[in-house]
């Protein structure tokens, strides 16, 4: 219960999202002046989840190595956060919530003068026969790693091992590395025609040919139908309609939804992704005192202005940033997102920001296309490595919509010359005159980012 | 002379912005209707003379590989270049040049309808006593390389060689991890506070402490009297007021001046760092059938809105691009340059963009700083590089005005964050809502450019 005059602000969910929100309150209004109780369900707190890949590969210590902020490091600085604690029920007009502990079952109301709802997202997990034999998992939380990891470990020794991962994109590509690295024949199975539906299928082709390269199956069009399993009960195989993967161990990459059924029950508004719907200030729209933020709502796409469902680290932390401020009296505002993202698989990068093809149609932007080859240094200079840039522009303006990179060494992170050319609605001629840093070591003459906005400018031109 | 008709082109200056100026205009005109000259004093023509110090530090093969475009090339798509031969006077009146062949000597005018000045830039070199004796190079042009090669090699085998390096610029630092990965004793003097005076002298500190741990020694305020010789006249030491430094061989890399002897004779507009004026469309100001572009130009500087000499191979070739629409019928613009460049000196990275303190006073302008340190890659990836970051933001309003870096790897080319949003006239605060690629090989979840904008943010806050 607070005491008197002292305003209570409750946080579902203990990741980015939430205790960064928690924190930048707590920054802005000490504990004589606001109460600060966050519910986790899981062990743990502020971890990065992107990390989990490289913690199976090997190349990360983990889990303790991912946490950022430990509970008791967060209570220190005057936050109440209790772990294995669900919030079972949200109930809005009494500003209450409805809490359960995971352990013991114990339930209890918590009531709130300000609320923040961080309950992130759930990976997909269709309801196919198998999915929850032993040897099939998850990577969403360190639980689900370390549950992968004590599942390796029993695999120890074992000749040939083979491992399918469903899906092809961010996650199902770098776990399809981790696996590699921990000696695993690995399959990727991708429903589309191509791995990384993130780009457009001509991009997303150069990755398959580059996995194709480092030894990772990939195979096009399998939509898997179920998980076959062994006479002990464990992981046989994965089966699609016309053929059968077999498998020690299936890693589930199929993407994540936003967590909002507790949102949903209560009545918030959610979008056509199913994550919560928020004004600028990430108030949730039509409340006064709840807020939402990180992989549980929809942002602002700023180059469609259509609402996304955009689940990353970058905007969860953002997000709790913006909450915490305003909920703590100060003021700050999300604008929206262009839909940056950046990876890679062993020694290719990958990066994408803005429309792909699909998207630009998908709101009625007409526009045109230019792919060129170029590379990460001077021609010249040792190391310089080859990439790909694919840019859209917006047919007559030409206005630049997207741009996708698919290269190696110094590729990937280029693209962030392109998001912020994006959010500044330039064009692609402006970007050919953009003063981008150069030396041989570090890029061509022209950057290649540059190099792919002249071709455009001129497909731009010849489009009329 | 030219047929009927056909309008004449002649350039002078045969390197980046004359050539680029040369081949966008004949991709734009065929030779029936524009006929193309250019003269070129050197043997060589469009080549990368920032490759220079890679080349003489033997990571780069030349000057073969320097060379984008040979003269024969040129020649091939219908551009008469004539290397060898100088342009000693402009009629500007009479719409024709004087050359000299450099080998006979020969004369001779030449007319033309349309001029493009690309004279380029010379190595500063103070007419001190010794400073013409063998053994002291500069390294502006692939002849100046190919001397200092030629140097080098007469002194192989002498054991304990020591370089003196003077001026501690790009050139400077890059000569001295050339001359270091040659097995020299490398003693960098400085006129300056720190090294790298295109950094505010605290950012500079941090080079020189790198440098200082790469066994580059680094003078402080060491203003170059003369260049004493030995016995059989050739370098033997460089001195200062007070004090001696012995050298086998001098490099001089104190800056560079625009070339433009001619322009000013011809009575072409200069402004302050004596770098020919032109309007937006690289047309020299006041003249209808002249342009002028690349190392000989002043460009404006968009943050300052003054004009400043930048000589950089990107805007050359920019200019040469936007030159040769213009001049072929086409249309484009030069917007101007924010000041970025990047370097590096053995594994540490160096990056600036906009203004440094002193720039931001001498305008007016009214700034807060904020210098962090953060990571390349997540904290906990394998190979996370510390990297230092200042930014500096308008008081009161919080526009970006600059950014510098010193890094490891990754640190340099994230100064492109801040080029773009400086040009896009964002905000600090705009700068930490950017969209940037995340993920934890290439980035902490913060970008640290936007950790700098973040503490930038609250410094404008508190300065009120």
């Amino acid at each position: 219960m607070a005491s008197k005059g002292r305003e209570r602000l409750v946080v579902i969910g203990g990741d980015a999202a939430g205790m960064a929100a928690a924190s930048q309150a707590r920054r802005l209004k000490g504990p004589d002046e606001l109460e600060i109780t966050a519910f986790e369900r899981g062990h743990f707190t502020s971890y990065s989840a992107c990390g989990i890949p490289y913690w199976v590969g090997g190349e990360v210590d983990g889990p303790d190595a991912l946490i950022a902020r430990t509970a008791e490091q967060h209570r220190e600085r005057g936050i109440d956060l209790r772990l294995r604690t669900e919030v079972t029920e949200l109930d809005v007009d009494g500003c209450r919530v409805r809490t359960r502990q995971v352990d013991t079952g114990e339930e209890a109301w918590t009531g709130y003068d300000k609320l923040v709802v961080a309950t992130g997202a759930r990976p997909v997990r269709p309801p196919l026969p198998g999915i929850d034999a032993p040897g099939v998992h998850g990577v969403q939380t360190l639980d689900d790693g370390q549950a992968l990891l004590d599942g390796l470990e029993r695999l120890e020794g074992d000749h040939g091992r083979r491992a399918v991962v469903v899906g092809a994109g961010y996650i199902g590509v770098e776990m399809a590395e981790a696996m590699l690295r921990r000696g695993y024949r690995v399959t990727v199975l991708n429903r589309g025609e191509q791995p990384m539906s993130t780009l457009d299928p001509d991009m997303g082709g150069l990755v398959r040919r580059a996995m194709d390269g480092m030894g990772i199956e990939t195979v096009a069009g399998a939509d898997v139908t179920r998980i076959l399993t062994g006479e002990d009960g464990g992981v046989r195989a994965v089966a699609t309609d016309d053929a059968e993967y077999p498998a020690d161990v299936v890693v589930l990459g199929m993407g994540v939804a936003p967590e909002t059924a507790l949102a949903r029950d209560a009545g918030l508004p959610l979008g056509g992704y199913g994550g919560l719907l928020t004004d600028l200030s990430m108030r949730v729209r039509g409340q006064e005192n709840v807020w939402a933020g990180g992989d549980c709502v929809e942002v602002l796409d700023l180059v469609s202005g259509r609402e996304r469902h955009l689940p990353l680290g970058t905007h969860a932390n953002k997000h709790g940033q913006i909450i915490g401020a305003n909920v703590g009296g100060g003021y700050a505002v999300f604008p929206g997102a262009v839909g940056t993202a950046v990876s890679k698989v062993c020694d290719l990068e990958i990066a994408r920001t803005g429309l792909r093809e699909r998207d630009a149609r998908a709101v009625g932007l007409q526009y045109v296309t230019a792919t060129v080859e170029s590379t990460s240094r001077a021609g010249y200079y040792p190391g310089a490595a080859p990439m790909t840039v694919k840019m859209l522009a917006e047919r007559r303006t030409g206005r630049l919509l997207g741009c996708q990179i698919v290269g190696r060494e110094g590729a990937a992170k280029r693209v962030d010359i392109a998001a912020v050319a994006l959010t500044a609605g330039m064009s692609v001629e402006q970007v050919t005159t953009l003063d981008l840093g150069y030396a041989p070591p570090f890029s061509p003459v022209w950057d290649p980012v540059q190099v792919a906005a002249r071709k455009a400018v001129t497909k731009v031109r010849d489009a009329g």
